[in-house]
C-alpha cells in the first residue's frame, strides 16, 4: 500500500515532522490529536462542533460498536460516517485493548501501569486462545467472540478510514516471558488481519483500498522486545504503525519506550500513539516523531469538571468544582476562543453547574478542553513548519497559552 | 404600573391575542412559550442555542436558585442574566410551587392532579405558617425559610424581568374549605409581595421599576373560588397575571378552569399559564387568551428520548428508544429545521444514543422538541396576525407540521 503520509516539514532538533495524512474521507494535518467518539459520538457534542474546534478525524471503537448497536446495523446505515454524521476521516480501534482490559484491569489502569481492580472491570474474558478471545458482553451478558478476522470485519463494516489490527494489549505487571509470547501472538495476528483485509477490506469502484491498516507495536517496557516488535511491524505490509500496550509506570519510561519504537521505524509511514493525550505527553510525543494521538483525557476530564489550563508546573489542569471558584467571575482562560470562554461563562457559574450535575457544565468544559488541545496541536504543527519547535515547546512548557504562539499554519 | 403588553391583533373567534411584551431586557412576541432554565441553564443547552431556536425569554426558579448557588452569590455576578449569560428577558417562578410540592407531592403529581408519592418528594416542609414556609433543603439538609418577602428579595437579587408572587400552590386532593382558606392566604401574600416590591424592587437610574410582578390566581377547580381569585388579582396592583395551582384531573377540566379565570381578567395585562405546555394545551391556551406558557415538557421529554411530532390522534410524541426505530434511517420529522433533523441524524442513530445514555442523544431530542414548540408558537402568532387562527389550529390538530403554516410573522 502506498504511503498516505506526505511529510512537509521536519524539525531539525528532534524527530518531529509535520505533514498531511491523506485518507478516504479527507486529509488530516499532522501532528494531530484525535478526539474519541468511542460509541459513535464525541460525548455530548455534535460533529459540527468537533469540526469547528479544528479537529479533522475522530476515533470510534470497534469493541463497543460491535456490542451495540452492532456493526451489521451500522453497515445498514451506510457505515459509521453516515450513522454518526461525521464526514471526515475516522480511525477505529481494533477492540484488542478493550477485550484484554477486561482481563487485565481498566483502561486507566493499563495506561498508568496500575494493578487491575476487579470492581472496575467491564464484562469478563471467558477464554483467550490462538484463534481469538471469547468474552461476555457488558451490554447484555451474551457470549461474544473477537478475533483478528472478526475485528477487521467489524472495522470494514464500520467503514473507517484507518483500521487498527487486533492485538493483545500486553499488561504491565507480567513477566518478560509472558510479554515476549504475547507480542509474538500480536505479530501472528497482524498477519491474519492484513490477509483478511487484503481479501475483504473496503475498496472503491476502481478496486483501491478505502481503508488504511495500522499494525500495532507491543513489547512492553523491554527494549529488545519493543525494538523487535517495531521491526516486525515496520517490515509488514501495514500502511501505518501504532504504538500500543503498557508504556511504563511513569512518563520518563513512556518516553523512552516510545523512543525505542520510533527509532526502528521508517520515515514514510504514519505513526499513531495509542491512548496518550496529556498535554506534556502531546508535546513530547510530537518531538519523538508521532503523527497522531488519541486519548479520552480532554473529554473525560471535561465531564468531571477538570479544565485544561497553561501551567508551568506541568499539571495543566484545574478542578473547576473547587470551592475557591465559587465567586470567581473570570472565564477559565483569558483570551481563549473556546465556546465556554468566548461567551463569558465564569468559573463561578461553571462550578455551580458542575456541582449541580448540569449537562451544560460538562459540555462547556469539554468544549474548552478540546479547544485547548486543538490549539496546542496547531501551535506544534505551525512551529514545525516554521522551524521553531524547540522555542514553541519551551514556551508551552513554561506556561504560554496555546494559540498565542501560532503563526500561519504553513511557513 | 403601566401595562407592558401591546396587543397588536385579536382573533375574531376566540380570546386569542397576539402582541409584544416589553420588558427590561427586551421584548417578547406573544403568545410565547418560555423554556425552563430552572437552575440557571436550559438543561444541556447554551443560551445562544435557545435564542437560535426562536425563544425570547426563559424561566429561572427561585426555589432552586435560592438553595444553590444562593441569590446573594448570583447577585455578586450581577444577577441571573449575567450569571447564566442570557441577555434576553427572564421570568422567575416564586418558589411557592416547589415549596408546597414538597408537602403535597411532586411537580408532575400536582399538574396531573395525582396523589403525592413520598418517594418522589424533595426535601421536607417543617412548618407552614402565615408568615411563610419553613422547610428542609434538599441540597444540604439545612433549615430554610421562604416567605412572600424573601421570595421577592430573592427575585430582586436575581434581577428577573418578571417576578411571580409567592403563593400557596393549592393541591388537588383537598376540600373546598381548604382551597378557599389557602386561596385567601395567597391573596394576603400577594399584598405583602407587592408592598415589598414597591419599596425594594429593582429600579433603573430614573427610579422606574425594572421588574414586572405577576399575581397568581388560585382557587382550585371551584368556579366561584377561581373567579373570585381572578377578580382579586385583577383588582390588585400586579402588572401581570398568572394562573396557577391545580387545574383539574383532565384537560377538559383544565380548559374550563382557565376559561373561568380569563373571563374575569382585564384585556390590558399580560397573562401567564403556569406549568402547562403540552402541544394541544398550547393551542387551546392561546385560544383561551393566554400570552405566555412555561413547562418542563419539551426539555424533560427530550432527555427521556420522547420526540415531539405532529399527530392527529393528539399524543404529539413518539418514544425514540422503541425497538421499531432501530434501523430507521429517517430523521425525526421530515423537513424539520431543528439541529437534529436538519443535520440528518436518523431515528436509528438517536435510538442507539438514547439507549446508550449518551448526552448527545438527549441534547439532540431536546433541541428538536424546543424547535417544534417554537415553530408551533410562531404558527399561532402568525395566524392571529393574519386572522386565520381557527384554520391554523384545525390544521395543527389534524397533524400538520408546525412551521409549514407560518407566513410572515405580521400580516
Amino acid at each position: 500500500m502506498p504511503s498516505s503520509l506526505k511529510i512537509e516539514a521536519r524539525d531539525p532538533k528532534s524527530r518531529a515532522r509535520a505533514g498531511t495524512l491523506k485518507l478516504a474521507h479527507g486529509t488530516v494535518q499532522t501532528p494531530a490529536f484525535v478526539p474519541l467518539a468511542t460509541k459513535g459520538t464525541v460525548k455530548g457534542l455534535e460533529p459540527r462542533e468537533v469540526a469547528a474546534l479544528g479537529f479533522e478525524m475522530v476515533l470510534g471503537n470497534t469493541f463497543h460498536l460491535f456490542l451495540t448497536p452492532g456493526h451489521e446495523l451500522v453497515a445498514k446505515f451506510g457505515g459509521l460516517h453516515e450513522f454518526m454524521r461525521w464526514d471526515g476521516p475516522i480511525i477505529t480501534d481494533s477492540g484488542g485493548f478493550q477485550v484484554f482490559s477486561m482481563g487485565h484491569g481498566t483502561v486507566a489502569d493499563e495506561i498508568k501501569g496500575r494493578a487491575a481492580k476487579g470492581a472496575d472491570r467491564r464484562g469478563a474474558i471467558i477464554e483467550i486462545e490462538e484463534d481469538g478471545v471469547r468474552f461476555r458482553s457488558y451490554v447484555d451478558g451474551s457470549e461474544r467472540f473477537l478475533s483478528p478476522e472478526t475485528s477487521m470485519e467489524v472495522q470494514a463494516a464500520l467503514g473507517s478510514d484507518i483500521a487498527l489490527v487486533f492485538d493483545e494489549c500486553t499488561p504491565f505487571n507480567v513477566s518478560r516471558d509472558y510479554t515476549a509470547a504475547s507480542t509474538e501472538r500480536t505479530h501472528r495476528w497482524l498477519e491474519r488481519c492484513l490477509s483478511w483485509h487484503e481479501n475483504n477490506g473496503p475498496r472503491d469502484g476502481d478496486g483501491n483500498s478505502r481503508q488504511l491498516v495500522y499494525g500495532i507495536i507491543q513489547g512492553g517496557v523491554h527494549e529488545e522486545l519493543r525494538r523487535a516488535s517495531a521491526q516486525v511491524i515496520a517490515a509488514s505490509r501495514a500502511g501505518g504503525i501504532a504504538i500500543g500496550g503498557s508504556l511504563g509506570e511513569n512518563k520518563d519510561q513512556m518516553y523512552e519506550v516510545v523512543d525505542w519504537a520510533v527509532d526502528e521505524l521508517p520515515e514514510d509511514r504514519p505513526r499513531h500513539l495509542l491512548g496518550i493525550g496529556d498535554v506534556d505527553d502531546l508535546i513530547r510525543g510530537v518531538e519523538l516523531g508521532i503523527d497522531t494521538f488519541d486519548c479520552a483525557m480532554p473529554t473525560r476530564l471535561g465531564r468531571h469538571g477538570m479544565a485544561l489550563v497553561p501551567d508551568p508546573e506541568g499539571r495543566w489542569r484545574v478542578n473547576l468544582a473547587a470551592a475557591r471558584f465559587a465567586d470567581d467571575r473570570e472565564t477559565i482562560l483569558e483570551g481563549c476562543p473556546c465556546p465556554a470562554c468566548s461567551q463569558g461563562f465564569s468559573r463561578g457559574y461553571l462550578r455551580y453547574l458542575l456541582r449541580s450535575h448540569e449537562l451544560t457544565g460538562m459540555r462547556l468544559v469539554t468544549l474548552h478542553n478540546l479547544s485547548f488541545v486543538a490549539r496546542l496541536m496547531q501551535d506544534l504543527r505551525s512551529a514545525i513548519h516554521r522551524g521553531t519547535l524547540a522555542a514553541t515547546a519551551t514556551a508551552l512548557r513554561g506556561g504560554a497559552a496555546p494559540g498565542a504562539l501560532s503563526g500561519p499554519e504553513r511557513a
